[in-house]
């Protein structure tokens, strides 16, 4: 059996940096997933493996913290394992590093499996292999995963924008990270020469398809947090609550 | 000294495909950034060794042939070399392939380098190494890069955009992928049913600086060639000939 933990590396790419010359967190959602696909593959519950079952897997919440943005031409380091899993949902943590071993921040992560077909979850403990790669040894101590509110009344319309083609995945539905990037983009780039952000945290409700116009509306939560929504009419597509830091 | 060719190993993760299963445009455009940056930085004229001379490689065309997308979960391998090197441009070339070795395609790509302060261009023939890596051993045979048409007349508009915080790269000017999103989502995604880019050739004008808008200008030159312009006003940023083919 492989190691329950797995471990890799990314080198932050300065074409793709942003003006600060530090990774975009689009950028580091992307690592995180390219990480969470090989520790899958590698143990026999990745992509193919689950096509062949009929099934593929989603991401429901994800959070994001860094107490350091990795910089251009360094190398970033990110350790996942498997914290829980049950019938609906397994948890994915990650824990990440630069390449001295000097801790950047963490990340959580909820999963469920859904039916190819039907569209309808399917049970995760029936799972080939899934369950005996629970790691205990390692923590990600940031604050859980939670229910973001809905947002119902003071908020306002941040922006509006049409799912393209390149905004999704092979399912027709926005790519995970294109939610990230549409997300940030709602801010000014002011703010990231002042402030960074510190936490985000993201419920995947329902699916943004090709064509459609999402309406992102914003609340202030106090002076540093941020609720933002993402809306098909009046269908909630997916939650964000961003946490903002002053940078030191 | 290093071998002059360069070959680099890329796997296309099935959550980064569009809704074909295959690998897109931006993303095939950002390997090929990623194997210019290695191999540049192996030979000693990558970014960090620029940075030191207070220079930066500015990419002006870059043109992309694909005759088969590479699919998801598997491995794109892209080797890259340089072609010539004057006073002021050297072309690099990039053949692409799958795992066995079969072709995919080939892309081709003109640079100059600026000074940090003064963003005038420098003598690429006194950059230590460069011309001794000049390969004539292996061939990108695909059409030279060209001068694309400005757009004066018989053009529509096609779309506007902002340009945002997660456009821009480490100058705060739009990213040199970032275009050729922009330009791919001017289609609407039932073209990439029926139909694939079978060549794309960018010319980068001026810079796409952050908060302006900016029109696509869109014109049908025959059945399947579109040339698309970028404008910041009256100002041409960045003109792109895109190519479809039916799809076998």
């Amino acid at each position: 059996m492989m190691e329950k933990a797995g471990k890799y590396e990314f080198t932050i790419d300065a074409y793709l940096t942003d003006f600060r010359g530090k990774a975009t967190l689009p950028m580091i959602g992307g690592f995180m997933l390219q990480a969470a696909t090989k520790h899958a593959d590698e143990r026999g519950f990745g992509y193919s493996s689950m096509t062949l079952q009929q099934r593929v897997w989603v991401l429901s919440r994800i959070a994001i913290e860094l107490f350091d943005y990795p910089k251009n031409d360094t190398v970033f380091v990110i350790k996942t394992w498997i914290v829980s899993v049950n019938r609906l949902f397994t948890e994915r943590h990650f824990a990440f590093e630069d390449e001295n071993g000097q801790k950047l921040g963490y990340g959580r992560s909820l999963w469920a499996s859904i039916d190819l077909e039907s569209r309808k979850p399917t049970n995760l403990l029936e799972l080939y292999g899934l369950s005996d790669y629970i790691n205990v040894g390692l923590e990600a101590p940031i604050e859980g995963l939670s229910k973001i509110p809905a947002l119902k009344d003071n908020y306002e319309p941040a922006t509006r924008f049409t799912v393209k083609y390149s905004d999704v995945d092979i399912n027709k539905h926005l790519n995970s990270m294109k939610y990230i990037e549409h997300f940030v983009d709602v801010f000014d780039i002011d703010m990231f020469r002042e402030k960074e952000i510190k936490r985000i945290e993201i419920n995947y409700i329902s699916e943004g398809k090709y064509g459609t116009d999402i309406d992102i509306l914003k609340r202030n939560e106090d002076g540093d947090s941020y609720i933002l929504e993402m809306k098909d009419g009046d269908n909630s597509v997916c939650s964000t609550r961003i946490i903002w830091k002053q940078i030191n």
